[in-house]
């Protein structure tokens, strides 16, 4: 696959300078690229970096002074650079149909344009939206739904109970539905508490790989629209998450939570249970939220505290040893004060 | 699947008050059941919440007073809960016999009433207990060996010298036996150390979904009887894993522990190797344990301490900003007074 | 398999001492070892454990004194031992040759002495360099290509775009090349940016069960030669892990990092996104490392601080609380002689 600059400022609507006939068929970051990539320059600051760079062709911020190479100047670059990207590299997909050795129920639901790669199981009553994509290996309970245009990647498991939206991306090795953790522990021999509520996951949803929703116990464990999650992310049994929340790499969530609407949670957060993390929240990383957080509230910590708090904290903390070196001295120096306040003390009565 | 209240008041030996002909479908929380749903009230303070409840049906503690409804009394509501969603919600299993489409070596065997879904791979000499289930795409080494009724989802993978005792419940995605982490450096160059000691896991072990457990390097890493790992947590060689233990989300274990009987270690904590977590211990939530844990100890921190201390720790260390202020400006009071002080010292000699 | 005592004696070339004809089928420590079992005592501290020890046989540290026992004495036992455990448990592969059920695209080009387990998926253009094995179950998507002797063990997924290098060794149920966590939000909606820079695996890497190596936004995520990767690790886009570096069971780096040639991250490690690790640094266990950490730096912390003075305030925090009191009565105490002292000061003026 290959592109002209000419084809590339038409598909951006950018602005040509420079030969259009000229062809790229990688994109690169400046530093990497090599005469038959594209590469690009969104602000000022970047300019520096072409001198060095082997680009062929460069996407340049509609406004900064280049010249000498074949351009193709635009108002934001890092968006061209998307549209080129996703002209450059399409998604791959298997092709339309239901692949041979498949296993696909006959109770089974296929809208029109379905794809089904190869050892992929489809169980009684799913119903699978037009143009969903199933990836190789997929397992797809009886009864699961999903949504139109959804791509389901390969080895992705969704167990009973899991219905998913329009339009979403879940990545290789996903688990959707497997049991929350929950038992009755008496004499303490654990008794399993059976977790059938489900997943429900809106559309425009994207998860990552190896991530895991586990299935509500009563009622689905659920993501809202729109919302983003990294991959290895653990999400327990009856979460409520809003929507366009961004749950990054390896965050846990224990069970039956609220995560509010664009809350954001930085890598290897942990969210205790039966909390409330308010709209538009955000934790830095590594924190461990332990108890509700506001709504715009920023934490961090663990557990948590607010976030200028924490850092003042920990800056502060870095001095403890010296802190209790002083302490001591101090210590001395009003002992000595109090014995020489004492000698006086007597002359006084 | 729907139950009528009369066969569920049977079911679960509570007491039926109301129309016992209703039939219900699902079992759903209070705030979300619909008139064909079953919800419980299991506490004098949930009562509160039933006024507003669209629940058709409920399961209420014997002895509270809950009328104009139909109605189980049961003295265990929760308990009963389960009871009704094991029966609405049977549990998926592929069909007895071995699809088609499975490969099962012919020196594997297998006992009466062993399921083994589509793509799944049984390899030579592997042993199945009777009525064991294999889920699609599952891969059983050769000399694998699983107890009688344990269930195995899709897509789990199982090394060889991996044994698996009766009534376990391994989740999709799961990986045990894969080699644990060692190595011998030299020169900066990391040469493998063969890891040929394998998995064993006892009777009635569940094991989350995307979770891995490492063979041993000599001796097998193992697992006791009635414990319960959650999804994606790491347990490295060699670890020794007692009865009844409790890992949550995301737990790793390094290399080489002793965790004894019914420790809880709850989400994100992990432990470092070589150390001993003793019988009932408890690691608040994301506790890095880094020195051996008595018997019945709770701890917290990164690195742990007890969890008492802890507490009051992380309620001073709040404080430690406005710690150092007071220090600085109890420093200039001493160093003032030092000098009031010294002005009179000579006045006494 | 079993091998006899000569066989190991001439195996590790180490000094037969008693029965050479006695055979062992297993390797076991001291304390677990059995009649036919092979153990080992690498120090002289190990020798005390001899004596309960029922090992079979022994492979002992040449110039310790332990008789009336079949031994071969070497110079590094553990090596031995290694070679030994090579022997009596030789690798699992599929058998060479494509299994009638895997689904390989004519354009894919496979090296000699390729082996492709059962529901495995090799897309169109994949390369597969000679001696190369591909587990049951595996995707490896179009254009991907395997350097000769790299074993992909069963369910991985390869992403299109991913490369990887000669003599790797890729655990069950890894994912590499899955897209990058990017996206652009416009009032609170998230759009994605695709990622389309790929996975670059040099030689001789280790990649453990369910870890997670996302593709780059524009070019490849990069991990170095001879670097070895725990289970349920997670790497985002656009990091540039250097040689021979270890990071251990569930570390997670953002992304966009560089991690030096021989740096260590151990278990549960986060890196936040753009930072440079110095060659040579180490990271204790469930640091977050926030900053950029120089080359044979070693720190540790939530965030990270030199590892000696985290030592020192983690120590000084566990008297916080009584530093509190202290500082109180301090006060206190300063309050009294500042009234003494004033009371006084009238007196002299």
């Amino acid at each position: 696959m290959s592109l002209t600059l000419a084809r590339i400022a038409e598909l951006t609507g950018g602005r040509l300078a420079g030969d259009g006939a000229r062809t790229i068929d990688r994109v690169r970051p400046l530093g990497e690229a090599q005469p038959t990539d594209l590469s690009f320059v969104a602000n000022a600051k970047a300019v520096a970096g072409l001198a060095e760079s082997r680009a062929g062709a460069l996407i340049v911020l509609e406004g900064l002074r280049v010249s000498g190479r074949d351009i193709v100047f635009h108002p934001q670059p890092q968006t061209a650079m998307s549209q080129v990207a996703r002209e450059l590299y399409p998604d791959v997909a298997p092709p339309v149909g239901v692949h041979d050795l498949a296993v696909v129920d006959p109770t089974a639901r296929l809208g029109a344009g379905v794809r089904v790669a190869p050892f992929a199981v489809i169980e009684a009553d799913a119903v699978l939206g037009d143009g969903v994509s199933i990836g190789a290996g997929v397992h797809v309970a009886r009864g699961v739904t999903i949504g139109a245009g959804t791509v389901v990647h390969a080895r992705v498991v969704l167990y009973p109970r899991v219905s998913i939206g329009k339009q979403c991306l879940i990545h290789a090795g996903a688990v959707l539905g497997a049991d929350g953790f929950g038992f009755v522990t008496t004499d303490g021999h654990h008794e399993k508490i059976p977790q059938v509520g489900g997943v429900e996951i809106a559309d425009d949803v994207e998860i990552g790989a190896n991530s895991c929703i586990d299935a509500g116990t009563l009622a689905p464990t659920r993501v809202g629209e729109n919302t983003k999650i990294d991959d290895l992310v653990m999400i327990g049994h009856n979460n409520q998450i809003g929507r366009s929340v961004l749950l990054c790499g390896q965050v846990g969530l224990a069970g039956s939570n609220e995560i509010g609407d664009n809350v954001i949670l930085t890598g290897q957060t942990g969210v205790s249970g039966h909390l409330r993390v308010g709209k538009g929240a955000m934790a830095a990383a590594k924190c461990a939220i332990t108890r509700n957080v506001g709504p715009g509230e920023k934490v961090a910590g663990v557990p948590h505290m607010p976030l200028g708090l924490w850092r003042r904290v920990w800056k502060a903390s870095q001095r403890l040893p010296e802190m209790r070196r002083e302490m001591k001295a101090l210590l001395r120096r009003v002992d000595d004060l109090e014995r020489l306040v004492d000698t006086e003390t007597p002359d006084r009565f």
